[in-house]
C-alpha cells in the first residue's frame, strides 16, 4: 500500500528558480492529500504527473502567501474540469475570510463544494478520518498562529491465522469476530487469547510536517516516533539569532527534535535563499541525526517504518 | 537600444506542465515592464534572470485569475526584499477592490507604495508615457472588462546634420532650437526647412498585447502597422463555436488581424490545453500571415522595425 510524499515546492518565503513556494503531497493508499499550496502548486502537480482530482483534502499550516496562494488558482482550475467532488480545506481561523473572498471572485459558478475546517493552532485535534488515514493537527510556534499536520496510516484490520480456521472449524461469524478483536472459546472451555490467533501485517507509518516554527519540545512529545519527519531548517545555526527573529529553526533544531524524538527519518527544507550550498544545512544536521536528507522540488519520499530506515 | 519581450508564460486558463499562465516582460531600453501576471510569474523572472527591481509598472488586462494570480506573490517578494520605489498597477475597475484586500492581507508594513490606476478598458487612452516609452491602451472584446496595451517607443529627438553646424556657423542656441524642429533662416532671408536640417537615427518601435479577446476589426485600425503583435490565438478555427462562446480568437482570426493591420510579426499563444500539437495552430495562423511565431514560456523577442521582419 503506497504512503509516500512528493515535494512540490520546497523553498522558504522567496521562492528561487529551482525551488517553488511550499506545498507537499501525500499519497495514501492513492488518495492524494495537500499540506500548504505555495504558488505554483497546480503546476508541479501537472509537471510530476500528480492526478490533482484525487485531491479531496488541503491542509493548510497558516496563513503566509509562500504558504497559499496556490490555492486561488488550483481551486479555478479543479472549476475549469468540471470537478464535482466536494473540496475540503483546514486551515487557521483568520484566513477563511480572505480564502472564500478570492474563491468568490476567481470563480465563476464552483461546480462543486468548497467547505472551510478552521482547526485550532494550540491544540492537538483528529480533524480527519477514514479508513486509511487519520490527520492530527499539530500545535507550532511561528510569527502568526500555525498548526504542522501529523498523518498516520489508520490500523489495519487484524488477519487471523489461516491455519487456526481449520483447527478450530471457525464460522464466518466466529472470523470476523475474531478479526474484531474477540477471544475464542472452545467447546471445552479453553479460551484461545486473540492474539494468538490473529497477526498483524503491517504497523501504521506515519508523517509529519512542520513548517514554519521556532524549535519546540512540545512537538517533541507529538511526533515521537513518527516514521518520517519534515522538519523546516531555514536557518544554520550560525544564523540563530535570525531564525528566533522570524519564528523559524535552524537545521540544528530540526535534527535535535528528530533525535529527542526518535523517529525513522528526518527530512529538512524551507531553506533561507542566503544559501548557496543545502549541502551546509544537511551537514549540520546530520552531525546529530545522521538519517537526514535535503528535500528538492519532485523528490518523492515513501513513508516507511522507522526501524526499516 | 533594447526592445524586447520574452515570454513568462503562455498558456490559456489550464496551465500545462511547459506553458504558466499569461504574463509578458517587456524590456525597453533595460526597463522592464510587465504586462499580465499569472501564477508563477515571480519563479519565471527568477528562472529567466530578469532583474526584478527593475520592474515598475505593472500591466494587467483583466481581472481573470490565470491573467493575475501571481500579483500577490510577486509584490510579497517586493517586499521581503525591501524594495523602495512606487510600484504603479494599470488595471480595469474591478478589480481594484480584491487587489488591495490581498495585498494588506499578505503583506505587512509594505517597504513602498503601490499605486493601483484604473484603466478605462472602452477607450484608447495613453495611460503613461516616459521619454523611452508611451503606453496606450486597447479596448478589447472579451467575458469581462478587458484592456490590451500597445507599448510604443517615445519618439527620439531629432538629430542635426553634423556638416551644417559648421556650414552655417550655427550657434549652441540655434542647435537646440533646429532639434526642436525649428527651421532655420539664412542672414539673406533663405528658409531652411527643418527637414534638410536634421533626419532621424530610427523610428519609434512598437509592440502591441491583445489577450483575451474575441476578433475584433476595431483592433485592426488600432494596432495598425505595429511592429510586433501579440494576439491571443486560444482555438483553431474549426473550433470558432467554442471560440466565440468563451471570447476567444482562433489562430486563423489573429493572422486575420495582423494582415490587415499591416503588423510586422505576430506572435501567437494563450492555447486551449486541448490541442497536443501547436504547429497546427501555427500553421493555421501562417496559411494568412506567414511572418507569425508561436510563444513558448522563456523566449524573447526583439521588437524590430516592420520592413527588417
Amino acid at each position: 500500500m503506497t504512503f509516500s510524499v512528493t515535494i512540490l515546492g520546497s523553498s522558504s518565503a522567496l521562492p528561487t528558480s529551482k525551488r517553488f513556494p511550499s506545498a507537499h503531497v501525500l499519497n495514501v493508499h492513492e488518495r492524494l492529500f495537500l499540506i500548504d499550496c505555495g504558488e505554483g502548486t497546480q503546476i508541479q502537480l501537472r509537471r510530476f504527473k500528480l492526478p490533482m482530482n484525487r485531491i479531496n483534502h488541503i491542509f493548510l499550516t497558516h496563513s503566509h502567501g509562500d504558504h497559499v496562494l496556490g490555492i486561488f488558482g488550483l481551486i479555478s482550475t479543479f472549476n475549469l474540469l468540471g470537478r464535482k467532488s466536494d473540496l475540503h480545506v483546514y486551515g487557521v481561523a483568520d484566513f477563511e475570510d480572505i480564502f472564500y473572498k478570492n474563491i468568490d471572485y476567481f470563480t465563476d459558478q464552483l461546480s462543486f463544494k468548497v467547505i472551510y475546517h478552521v482547526v485550532d493552532p494550540f491544540k492537538v485535534e483528529t480533524i480527519y478520518s477514514d479508513k486509511h488515514v487519520v490527520v492530527t493537527t499539530l500545535p507550532l510556534r511561528h510569527r502568526v498562529p500555525t498548526v504542522g499536520y501529523l498523518l498516520r496510516e489508520a490500523p489495519r484490520p487484524l488477519n487471523i491465522r489461516k491455519e487456526l480456521i481449520a483447527k478450530y472449524n471457525l464460522s464466518l461469524a466466529e472470523i470476523v469476530k475474531i478479526k474484531n478483536g474477540s477471544d475464542y472459546t472452545l467447546n471445552n472451555g479453553t479460551v484461545i487469547p486473540n492474539a494468538e490467533l490473529t497477526y498483524i501485517s503491517s504497523l501504521p507509518r506515519s508523517y509529519a510536517y512542520c513548517s514554519d516554527t521556532l524549535y519546540s519540545e512540545r512537538l517533541v512529545g507529538l511526533v515521537k516516533n513518527v516514521d518520517l519527519l519534515y522538519h523546516e531548517a531555514t536557518f544554520l545555526h550560525s544564523d540563530l539569532r535570525l531564525a528566533r527573529l522570524t519564528g523559524h529553526s535552524t537545521a540544528q533544531q530540526a535534527a535535535t527534535v528528530a533525535l529527542k524524538a526518535g523517529v525513522g527519518k528526518l527530512l529538512i527544507g524551507h531553506f533561507s535563499s542566503r544559501y548557496k550550498n543545502e549541502k551546509d544545512l544537511q551537514r549540520e544536521a546530520q552531525e546529530i541525526f545522521p538519517a537526514t536528507e535535503v528535500v528538492n522540488d519532485g523528490l518523492t519520499f515513501s513513508v516507511e517504518p522507522k526501524s526499516t530506515y
